[in-house]
């Protein structure tokens, strides 16, 4: 299962890379496959494992300010392996050429 | 804390209103306040009992097709209480006269 | 075609209900029928005169802080009229009875 | 500005790699700048000219299946120069070392 994930703390000033880098410490230690991209995170996993992590990251950020927008999206596709690499790969081959990623 | 989620089974079909069903019914018996919208259902309640109800709608639905895609946008704000309500409210306060709902 | 989107603006203060206010004058404004939940406010018209109002209110909000993060759920359905009431009626006959709303 | 996309056909079938193909070609000949990513794409440029790319891609797909459900997400930052690169330097840089991307 593949889910994108996006956490915004409200109210704290307009940077928020420190708090997006206190997620990716939990995500890059987590132990599952993960690619940062620049409006958010892909996590590879089971559903509950995905979850977890996800939820720690909200958790963290939650306790560092008073207000978080937190987004999620899941792709959950029975017998999906690889599809961190393999939704790209696919789009590739269809449009003949390699794109930018 | 708010969160509003959709749950879309892809590859079944185009009506989708048999699952969303199966997702209400869980979500209705969960004891927690909601609201249903014609785009999706928003859910107040502490963090986990809130990801917990959201996290069995996707499992059933997961249960029913091959591939569904599932979106949480989280909102979380320290000491909001009512938060169903006294959103909206506030708007409307705000705006100086009632509107659609 | 209905439409959801939430205008969040990122750095100002953990309330934002003038900035949403400001959004919804325009929706309220714009002669589309629409609703307000907690979550977002969902429109129903064709595309191009949805995203037309989303854009405004984005542009508005934009044009009073310095950073904005919207976020937009379309659902594109040929041939359904009165979405908006539609999908909520089609649901709760399924589950066979009133949910909230 | 950085707006992240991703275009789903429902009721077409579980694979929805074609319909994504169409989408890429439209976003590589836009002459913008973007990242593909196993969730969405992301692409960089003025609110107007993103908006216009996206709304050809769904209306791409729109125009190949009965329903579609489009997610887009924006972060519009005032003076935010070249942020598909940046966003992803600061929070390596926080974090102190190069994350999966």
């Amino acid at each position: 299962m593949l889910a994108e994930f996006s956490i915004i703390p409200v109210g704290t000033g307009e940077s928020v890379s420190a708090y997006v880098s206190e997620c990716l410490r939990i995500v890059d230690g987590s132990g599952l496959d993960y690619r940062l991209n620049p409006m958010g995170t892909v996590i590879e996993g089971e559903f509950d494992e995905v979850m977890t992590v996800i939820s720690s990251c909200h958790k963290k950020v939650a306790g560092m300010c008073d207000r978080v927008v937190t987004t999620i999206r899941i792709d959950d596709r029975k017998g999906a392996d690889d599809a961190l690499h393999s939704k790209i790969d696919s789009v590739e081959e269809k449009v003949g050429k390699r794109l930018k990623k």
